[in-house]
């Protein structure tokens, strides 16, 4: 075993974190309070700050214009790029565009490529994905409603669906849609990318979530599929592997988004640590000589380096070994980083008394807008259940 | 012992409950998601059906215009309004009006009891409370740098308050601030009335609260005092008991809090249960079938019943044996409570999932707002320190 | 509402109190470390005092000996006596006896409360209950395999047992046993009187628990039937009514278990102040001045009270309404008590330190031996189960 | 980073395991049950076995008999070891004497390793380590009372110490004492070597812990040191230097802890797993169906993943950065993996039900022997200050 990073590694993190602090920071007060679209020209400018570090799209293979960073080493880049939410956005790895990229690059025809990942990958458009639907449990990921019948060279699409991250100006979508209702439950799905000028297209509204009304990029979107007609030639992949390239996005997926949690949980930390070191309870008495906030500095530094190690363990496993023999690390990590997350930015909050809940830090966003951890790609419950019955069959346990 | 609930309470409760569920709950959409300001003139027509329902000012005296209920009845009354957030603004019983108007009544004279109380009562005024400080930590009740100092007949006042709620339209606001500076520490403040009118007064902004801009009543405000005059005559009570007075609002406005928090709880239980009672994760299979879900009922259940049973039970001791005597009970509450509130809260938005988080349901307001729950009125921390000193002392603890 | 404890109960639970630290207290040690045979003539002389103090078998009807106090003034004494381990056996209340002794007088026949119940209530003899079974998951009560076949004027009883609580020495059992197996499941079970001297009767052993090997009346044994024969007389109420009769027994049992766990948390908890207030850190610095401490403290002070309020109002319910309506609310104390005794004990111990672990204090017998409080008459995940079934059929949910 | 682990360690992991569960566990009852000394006879000839298998004293350099095994090869030999009780005594790397060869074979003379750790590292004579004392909290290491004053060629020593784990027996006692009392605090104590023949030591009792007597290497004792004399050459290392050695010691003696606590916490986990995989609720219908067991196995499966990490890593640091500066990771693990040590047994012991209460599992005997985990060598409290405190440095705070 051998835990030492690189010193490449390390100076890269090193440089992303001072370019981080100096110049995405101090726009978190109008991203936190503003719209969106009044803040993408600033971002752009960032953007090309990124460009210019050669760190653009660092996931992507280089083919297609990235940087081509191993699985690793971008897992460890995603923790530095959490601590602020636009942080991906400016390196062009945000959700749910980078996993589009990562489909549309491995399953993808050349045509797909071209018309879609590169735009993308150039930051020239976004995309979103169109999977949970209102009327379905999303916990139950091979129940769908949304239909994608065959006509001729056509595919016809009825269906609704929410909880689309980032639709409002998409692009394009790719929409999990039931192609083969009466195969195998996880075979009846395919994935199609549907063009968001498309007739019968509709995007209904930005679902408001948590006081935050939502445009552009941080959005989720509620859309109608009514009769909406797409040539078969944008089925990604198979048909009927809609379920099987879900799961081949979303195992990498939630290692990404786990790092995120942890970069939100560093930067919580130093907000913490740095008001119970300065506030004052009294002249000259530090609110860190309080037993209790060194009992939530200490629980909180111990449980964010269990979480990074167990999800750098996770993808080490993917890497050596596949995402199918990571599955019960996938599972814990889901689960597990996310409930850290949770207690530290409430701990960092409390540290923080009413200036926590006030929106004069970026506590409150974390508090508010990373509640959907334990329950998107999965929730808790669901991952629990995963990693408990793979344990429970190798003790002799059937069904 | 006996734990019954007089018939006619019970109708009263029954009957506040259907005209909430009936006339309020329907605004909750508009309240969540619009401006305070263009939701007055309909909360004005339900005030008016309640002072139809003779349940105006339920906890003020008759003789200010009030119900004149006994505390345990307002407490059971509070609960039941808790269940929106507009409950007890419809009621005319919302903090920090209530406090003011309590304090009014006990400590004022009978001019400030005609020219602040009775507008209150009447509900044609609203008054804010400006305490805290943002230089000082508000959970060192004694430390303040807001002064008056004595000029003939006047006071002049000089300082920063933050976190004043509802103080955005308020048209007075009881102020502590420090006029003995030489005293013992909890004799140095006293409690004095500033019309917002006068110059010098400055109400610098609407602190926004966990993506919440806040106006009108509610909000919280940031306020500076310049030089601020105002006549001797407008100081209530004595010079120096600021620190008594507000113990003698907190006391029993502990309680008033915690009752709503209860509301709070019972509203996001029901809501809770209908949707593990009704959403399908599978054809047929309600998610109250899930033993997890199972779990957070029960214990949401035993909680909340040991939550009131507590509270009802200091309130019962302030009334029976005065609010220091039941102090220990008072600390107990604030910080049980609080956090069964946030647990409860929590698990009513896991079980809806993505739509939990969502604005489409009232959790996520309850999830955000009421976070500072934990915060103001002593954060938890500084109430068990109360609670355990005093239990260590009868142990013979000394300091 | 009303909280207020009679004075004349509070001089009896006074009066209890001070003859259980003088009298029974010191007895601990011997308790815990030796033979509970040896420490049975000094027990008579302490039972022999009660007698005197006219507190003998305080819950028994006087027809039948006893004190014959009220459900709720039992329940408080019941908290008192729950401070020592022997408080109950020395005022002749213990569990299993107890039990044994309601249920023989509500559907005892004339000649099994002159054979069974005097001698019980007397003190002259013991008992045991015998329900559970190693190869039938006692969370499942209408599962067992113990037979009752009837034979003329006897029932032929075979079958196997644990968890038999006091059976060494224990005069009867009282046997769940199967009579009826092609009824209705809550309905194939009877509750049938063995005298242990019985052909057929086989005590096997006294299970050791948590490293207790236990003996006489703190024991729990394993037993067998074997073709034991019994009068059809010793039927106790009617043939299929066991599971009735069970859970008559049950749920007023469980308000006993609850207040004697919530005499063991005051127990704990002044052992713990006393130990924070005394035991210095450095010279002059009690740990009761670390805030970790103190938040034990306080935590444990509410949750201690929040238990003892639920527990009075669950057994004022069962008083005023009966068990049935009541079942919820002891589902609920059954599970929460049963926690906040875990934690309560733990704190304690942590406060005492090494101290804590070593048996020169009684807080280590709590831990072991009382970690059974969350399996025992029913675990927690099966009361929760039942607490929040009944909630979601009121909103709806069938099955 | 690698999380590889060489095929060759692999290897020796699972014959060590093998043998463990062939030859050592069925030991376990009568090791739970009877005295230590009856055991020994059987242990000698496992230990003849481990010799046989060349894995004899495995943390031992080879110069004095053992296998010298680097760090991190032990770290985790030592998790294989932990899974039972007898583990590390079969293979001569069980505490205090583990410890006690560490600190000779680094600080000792050359006569001082001949007559005293050579027999230790052969297994032919055991130690304890005597620092505890019942006057002065454990927890805090600088203040004690028992003294050395020099006379001559002598230490006279006197004082009095407790919890020295398996002083019953012990050749020698390494003891902590105080011999320049007017030192700054860290520099007052000595480490001094006492034969456990002289006149003057005095072996009081063993203390009885969590019910279980102690006798031999599973015991801990109570001890007076009274006018004892021994040689100045028995001093360990400089005059002043007990502190640094016991922290020297400490470091990576929580290293070995931690990965002990861990072995229990895999053999709960499979005890817990197996259970759930075979018992049955109802014919066909076994415990691990449970959604709440599930949740169990889940958390158990993360945290324990999650230790594991966090005790490599920092055995890692110790390894390749050296003790001082892996203080924080060490620290942290020794409160984080006591947590989930406490927390998966006893999770294991709800799923046995009864049975998990009985000596009829392993289970109880790491329920309560294995709670003082949370308090010898620094309890939770202490390491979270220390933790924190070093974090607060960093921001900036003073004292």
């Amino acid at each position: 075993m051998d835990f030492s990073i690189p010193s490449d590694i390390q100076d890269m993190l090193a440089n992303v974190g001072q370019f981080l602090r100096e110049e995405v920071y101090p726009l978190e007060e109008r991203f936190v309070s503003g719209a969106f679209a009044d803040l993408v020209p600033t971002l752009e400018e960032k953007r090309a700050r990124v460009k210019e570090m050669k760190l653009w799209a660092p996931q992507v293979p280089a083919e297609y214009g990235g940087v081509g960073l191993g699985f690793m080493q971008h897992a460890m880049l995603s923790e530095e790029l959490g601590r602020t939410p636009m942080g991906h956005y400016v390196f062009n790895c945000q959700a749910p565009d980078a996993g589009n990229m990562e489909i549309l690059a491995e399953f993808g025809t050349q045509a797909q490529k071209e018309q879609f990942l590169l735009p993308l990958a150039a930051g020239k458009s976004r995309s979103c994905f169109a999977m949970t639907e209102p009327e379905c449990a999303g916990s139950n990921p091979v129940w769908m409603k949304t239909t994608a019948v065959r006509d001729g060279d056509e595919y016809v699409i009825n269906g609704h669906k929410w909880f689309s991250s980032a639709a409002d100006g998409a692009a394009f979508a790719v929409a999990m849609v039931v192609t083969n209702p009466d195969a195998e439950p996880h075979q009846r799905a395919s994935q199609i990318i549907v063009p968001t000028d498309v007739p019968g297209y509709r995007w209904i509204r930005n679902i408001p979530v948590m006081g935050h009304a939502g445009d552009g990029w941080p959005s989720h979107s509620e859309l109608r599929f009514e009769n909406v007609r797409v040539p078969v030639s944008n089925l990604l992949g198979e048909e009927g592997a809609g379920f099987a390239i879900a799961q081949a996005r979303l195992g990498p997926g939630r290692i990404h988004h786990c790092m995120r949690w942890i970069g939100i949980c560093e930067r919580s930390f130093d907000l913490m640590c740095e008001r119970a070191a300065t506030r004052e309870l009294a002249p000259g008495d530090p609110l860190g000589n309080r037993q209790t906030v060194q009992n939530w500095i200490a629980e909180s530094r111990a449980e964010i380096n269990a979480a990074r190690l167990m999800v750098l363990h996770a993808a080490w496993k993917i890497d050596n070994e596949g995402t199918k023999a990571a599955r019960e690390e996938i599972s814990a990590i889901k689960f597990y980083v996310a409930g850290v997350l949770m207690a530290v930015v409430d701990r960092a909050i409390q540290v923080h008394g009413a200036l926590g809940v006030s929106d004069d830090t970026i506590l409150q966003y974390f508090y508010r807008q990373e509640r959907g951890a334990r329950i998107y790609d999965g929730p808790d419950e669901v991952h629990k259940t995963v990693l408990a019955k793979r344990a429970l069959r190798s003790f002799g346990m059937k069904k």
